[in-house]
Parts: structure tokens; sequence; C-alpha cells
């Protein structure tokens, strides 16, 4: 329930990129699906997802290409609710931001919206009731269906 | 001292999305310098930075334009001396990142490098003395000289 819970990184190829993550930078795997997607804790209460730009950019409603491997990136809000998930859309949209995909049930069992802010980033705001991050930080991730 | 302490992200009017930022989303600055470069609470000890894209790419020493912004971001992950940066760099030199500019003393005063990791994305390896985060993950950012 910070700022920011995921940062997704948009690559094209998840094993190699998840090679690096591990072996270079030293980072330990929460949810490990090799060639599909990989979350791996990054700091206290966040988590970095490396995932294939097409499949992103499906996830947003966006055209295949429009996430750039190695550019494109959303960065994900955690709320406690799908009506805090409205609210929050909301307020960003009366901030000046554009929603790229109305609030709904998202494909793995909570519900989200994704908005590009006017600097042009893109924001999931999420309600994911599988996750949870204990108190020394370490996220967790359940699957809901 | 987590996986990632700061986020920069390439803006093209800081005050543009400096006011989503403190309005929309509402974070709290941490260094603020109106159409310069803002850093913002994001997390429990990690920073967003919006800068001006072409400053972002002079700072990386690659050529104007090169970082789009809205798309381009680099994530920078602070150590304790100019030791570890060089020592970071070279695990990740190995692990198969391409290193954009090489261990050197920083603009700010501190010591630092980028790269290019194989996934696409620009890390900033840095040893900023100014930096801190207290207790309850509040980052605390002196100017050093």
């Amino acid at each position: 329930m910070d700022g920011l819970d995921v940062m997704t990184l948009a690559v094209t190829d998840v094993d190699t990129a998840r090679r690096f993550y591990l072996d270079g930078l030293g980072l330990t795997p929460l949810v490990d699906l090799p060639g599909e997607i990989v979350f791996l804790q990054l700091n206290h209460g966040l988590a970095v997802a490396l995932w294939d730009a097409d499949k992103l950019a499906a996830d947003m409603e966006q055209p295949p290409g429009s996430v750039v491997p190695g550019q494109g990136f959303t960065l994900a809000r955690n709320v406690g609710s799908e009506a805090e998930v409205d609210a929050l859309v909301e307020r960003a949209r009366a901030a000046g931001a554009k929603v790229l995909k109305e609030p709904q049930p998202a494909a793995f069992g909570g519900y989200h919206a994704y908005l590009r802010d006017p600097a042009g980033l893109r924001w999931e705001i999420c309600y994911n009731p599988g996750w949870s991050v204990d108190g020394g930080g370490t996220v967790h991730l359940q699957e809901v269906s």
C-alpha cells in the first residue's frame, strides 16, 4: 500500500531478462514461471515483474508493438478494494490522466484499470486479494481465482 | 540499500509531471527544484525523480533524443562506497550488461556509472554520501559537494 507495489518491465525474452536479474543483480524470485512471467523481490514491499511486451500491451488493451521492450514499463499501485480502484482512477482522471482501460475484473482474478499520467507514464491501479507484504517487507503473491 | 533506490522518469516538462505526482497521486516532495528536477517519496526507502529527458540522456553520456519522455527511465541502486560501485559494475558486466558510462565522479558530487542490462533496462549504480533512509523508510537527500 505504498506509492508503488509492482514495476512491470516489458521484455523481448523473459528468460534472458530472468537470468540477468537473478545472476547479475542477485534478486530473489517470488513467482517464477520461466518463459511466461517472473516476479522478483526488488525492495521492501516492492516487486519487479518481467513480462513479454506484447502480452503487457494486450493486458492494457493497447495494440501490439505499442510497448517497446527495454523501454516500456508500467507501474502498479495496489489498493484495498474494488471501490478504492474506482476512486483512485477518478482522482487521477480529474488530475489529467487518460484512462487506457476502465476499471474491470482482471485476468489474474482481481480488479484493475490502466491509465497514462500527464508525463506519459502508465499506471495500473489494482485490487489483488492475493497480494500481501509481511513485516520484513517480503512480498507474498497467491493465486486468486 | 535495497535493490532499487531511485527511479528517474524522463519527462518533457518537469512542472506538468510534478503537478500530477503531487495532486493526482498525492506523493510528497523530498527535493523540489521546479523546472529543474523533483524527487518524491514513492515507497519505503524509494524515491522517484522527474527529470528532463535530454538532461538524463546527457548524464548517461547518450545522445540527445535517445531517451523518450514518458517511456524512458533509469533505475538507480545506491551502494556504500566507490569500490562497491566498481565491483557491482564488474559483476553486471560479467552477467551480460553493457556499460554505458564507466564508473567516475558524478556531477552531483558522488560517484556513479550507468549500464544497460540484457533486457534493455538502464541502471545507474551510484555511491551518494548525501543519501540516507531513516527507520520509517523516509528518504533524506543532502547536497554533497
